[in-house]
């Protein structure tokens, strides 16, 4: 089982807000993990309302695609009028390479810690 | 090239604090950048520098680590004292099989947004 191309076609969905296409990549009982905020969505039909709900109608722009096996990681850039976000997404296949789990992640910036300059650049 | 190796052998370099071992996976002018602070660093002796000074002594736990050709990505736990912040990292490794490139970020809780309380529970 490879999990590349289901990804890939799961992030084409979702730009193409293709929801049929999306569900039909998903498991029945999905299950969508948001460790930052503890939220969970469970099964294919809030998953898809979800995201057909959310607001905005962002890019995804896949910078990184691993897959191995049944597993999957995307680091993603989400991008509208100008604005952009990044996303890491670890997915799991079931034994029907269906999308069984989600844990996705939104890292915000941050300022750099101080005591680290003599080590870092910026840019 | 497999990933999957060299990854779970340089956390568990950080695990073991051993910046000998940890030296030995990465090139010569590996990157790390940290996107949300926009810091880099370069250069072997740098990273395992920053590594060694960096206060306390963390845990990394791996979650998952996928592993495709030279590319690779974590989701760990950082662990100390109780305290526990995740990590995500992309790898890079060059034709020699050291890593060449790390893109890590550090998400942070946050409450999450209204409307659609009605898809998600909280967990």
């Amino acid at each position: 089982m490879d999990a590349k191309e289901p990804i890939a076609a799961y992030w084409a969905a979702c730009n193409a807000r293709d929801w049929g296409a999306l569900g039909a990549l998903v498991a029945d009982d999905v299950v969508y993990d948001l460790p930052q905020s503890r939220e969970r969505i469970e099964g294919r039909e809030r998953l898809v309302q979800f995201d057909a709900e959310y607001p905005g109608e962002w890019e995804f722009v896949v910078e990184r695609l691993v897959a191995d096996g049944r597993h999957a990681a995307t680091w993603t850039r989400a991008v509208m009028d100008g604005i952009e976000q990044v996303g890491l997404s670890f997915f799991d296949l079931d034994d029907n390479g269906l999308i069984a789990r989600i844990t996705e992640f939104w890292p915000e910036p941050y300022d750099p810690p101080e005591g680290r300059e003599h080590l870092t650049e910026r840019y």
